[in-house]
């Protein structure tokens, strides 16, 4: 059976550095967990600090990059899939974790949890203002959205979802 | 030089009766000002009423569908688009709209909202809550986010738009 | 019902003077049958002399650009499609084509008929080698692929596949 | 550093045994040099057989699906990627792979091998006709296809082509 992957989502040059310190301890928390640990891929902000965070702690990253070379992902990301896509990458993100986790806010984060909730994936919202709960509890089916207030707890939360959505 | 195309984007099979009469009255207007109407293509909710709105009005009318053939595209469109790429497709019509309305709220058109700011684009909310319009206020570039109350509105504040941003 | 489309693949810069006679003739043909034209989009090769050779005759031409603008778009091209997946967007020609053509040899165009084929979408070779005709009859199923000498050889067998494959 | 992405791109349901015999060889070699396989992840013909023989020899291997879920993947497959995309995903194939190994013919490969050169990706025919290597040798950059007769003389080729495109 393949490990769990467990996306991890956020603003890149926008990132502020309280997202890229939940990133760094949520990525970390996930390769302990031994999840493979999936982001946009490229060397700034929240992807970067997740999968430095992830490489620390001796977890498998993979970065799905925008671009068409890879130039421009994160020296802790281990396989670097160029997709060429620009943000229409963002689609494969959300379809390729099993959970996404939202860390910090942005428009491409906002794209990327719509695009996850459309296809039925499970999101933990990390660091997200009261706004996106309560727009993404309005707009998603029962239980597909939750809210964490550390890495930590998110991690729970997504211990609990892959059991309920993928493992059961 | 190129007729504009504006984008209306909105929920497919959620969309409500309200938000079809809005596309409807705002595919007509779209077509009327003479610009080229795009759409996600499908015969369904919003996609489907505004290009029948500008198809009565006369207009040409653009769907860019996420299936890989045209059988479930709407009748009102000329031009259908089959992109195989699922909501991948939500940044094609995010890239390829001069601006984009918003017409109702669905997790979809939340994506292509966010991920046409991303890109640039300017953006007129109609029919959408104050709590779209706060949170896209909030994330994106002075100027690029409005709101219409009628088509009308959103029709003025196309034209506005489209001078300011395409052909200034 | 809406108009045929007829797909028109080619290379851009690397396009012979021969290829492009025969795409403007091609272009021009397609459109006096009332037939969309759809192209690559850019303003280069035989895109953008289909296209305008097709403008030349009065028809509607699409573009379904590599960019994610449509600043390098060609100037014949009325809709103008931003798809920001660079070569990706070969899927989408070869998609939204009800017949294609392949109009002079290069890697993209190569790339274009042999998606077009796989999806069962029927392919008319004009100025291609004989290599070409062989390696397709060898590899696509009985009756998909046919070759031309003449654009009007072309545009003849056009209206015989719609008829066969869209219109029966 | 990041570990070195190879690609096995070959027919699925249409391999011949053949096909499969030389993938499961190419995949068993690839990973006992170390390097990552990449293939289009699907559980039949030439990508199954390539990430079996990886599987076996230790390997990590990558898919990367052209459906939305990753159902249909391979059971030898590490890290399902899904696209979502159709063969929209071909092109991820080749810009994601450092090299890329043509094991067999089908349309789908054809249109890999013509994009990876498209891109500028060194390839390697291992199993394919003379008509595919004039072909390709006639259309690309000298220097960026190569031939191979058996499993061993492709990694040898792919071990130089790294050397020289990538790690120089």
């Amino acid at each position: 059976m393949r490990r769990p992957i467990v996306g991890v989502m956020g603003p890149g040059t926008g990132a502020t550095s309280a997202d890229c310190e939940l990133a760094f301890a949520l990525g970390s928390a996930i390769a302990r967990q031994g999840w493979v640990l999936l982001t946009g891929g490229l060397a700034c902000g929240v992807m970067d600090a997740a999968s430095r965070g992830a490489r620390a702690a001796g977890g498998l990253t993979v970065g799905i990059l925008p671009t068409s070379s890879t130039d421009e992902a994160s020296n802790a990301v281990d396989i670097a899939i160029a997709t060429g896509l620009g943000s229409g990458r963002n689609q494969i993100n959300a379809l390729s974790s099993d959970v996404l986790v939202a860390c910090g806010e942005g428009l491409g984060t906002l794209s990327e949890v719509a695009l996850a909730l459309k296809a039925g994936k499970p999101v933990v919202l990390l660091g997200c203002g009261a706004d996106w709960e309560c727009l993404f509890h309005k707009l998603a089916t029962d239980g597909l959205v939750s809210s964490a207030a550390t890495p930590r707890d998110a991690c729970s939360l997504v211990a609990e979802l892959l059991q309920a959505h993928r493992f059961a």
